[in-house]
């Protein structure tokens, strides 16, 4: 499938409705070269210093808080709407003991400007290298994001990805409505 | 000028090409109820927590920042193609000493869920209320954003605002495009 290269405010009206209902997969590389995917519902995409950054939300337990502790990179993906069971499947395993990308039939492609790999399967990617990191402070939330988000205090990493590159299925419009 | 309801991921893609360009401009009030106005050029807008949101970054030296410190909330307001020339000047003046709203001839209307109003004459409108707060932490940072962004270690606090209401004119987008 021919990918090619888009602005980044291009399909986002598309690309958060898709985080919204179903979720995107967020690509790492662990530190054996084994590349890693996980399933996100929350994250923020936009610009901070001059830069198109997109904000993805880890928490330290999870295998890809690791992966990207040490490449310091990750990429976003956007499922196609037939990818829903398999987004679902990929936010309840982990990378730890599962290989996602083999499970589902996945195709992890390298990275153009990173070391995480894209999910080719997907109709449009942003990749990613970390500029900025920051914790989620549970003093500065409400009791409510407190007790629905955080039952067992794992709080959030973000991750503050400057988008590198970005690009999309040539028929990414048909392939997410 | 009718407006109606939108989803916050509506027009995204126009939203955020008129961050990238142009700029929006985040309304907020002061503590003696006078609306204020400034110029952002940086932002992000996704999910977390489940919720729609819109962050927003705001140095500690801006009267904004005294604003959604005393209120809790703030507006984003998506400009039409034709007021380059003022949100250029709402990025030049404060509101300590200038009342940019009367000087620009806009009209501040009272938001329908945040104290904060919005500007009327804007084509999108994101009423936010704050839910976190957060801010830059220089040690992760590159020395390049430091040196371009924060010559005057005048780091920013990141308003994390859950969109409560978003609305916006029916010809969205014959005025963004």
């Amino acid at each position: 499938m021919a990918k090619r290269k888009i602005e980044f405010t291009d399909y986002l009206h598309l690309s958060l409705k898709v985080l919204r209902e179903t979720g995107h997969l967020l690509a790492s590389l662990d530190k054996n070269g084994k590349p890693n995917v996980m399933a996100i519902g929350w994250g923020t995409i936009g610009i901070i210093w001059g830069k198109p950054i997109f904000v993805v939300l880890v928490r330290p337990s999870r295998y890809t808080f690791e992966c990207i502790e040490h490449t310091g990179d990750f990429t976003v993906n956007v499922p196609t709407k037939w990818m829903k069971d398999i987004v679902t499947y990929c936010g309840t395993v982990s990378g730890r003991d599962h290989d996602k990308f083999a499970e589902k039939g996945l195709t992890a492609v390298p990275g153009k400007t990173v070391k995480s790999p894209i999910v080719a399967e997907c109709a449009i990617h942003y990749e990613c290298k970390v500029v900025h990191y920051n914790d989620i402070i549970p003093d500065h939330l409400p009791q409510s994001i407190i007790s629905t988000a955080y039952p067992l205090g794992d709080f959030h990493r973000l991750y503050f990805g400057e988008i590198l590159d970005a690009y999309a299925d040539e028929d990414v419009e048909s392939k997410l409505t």
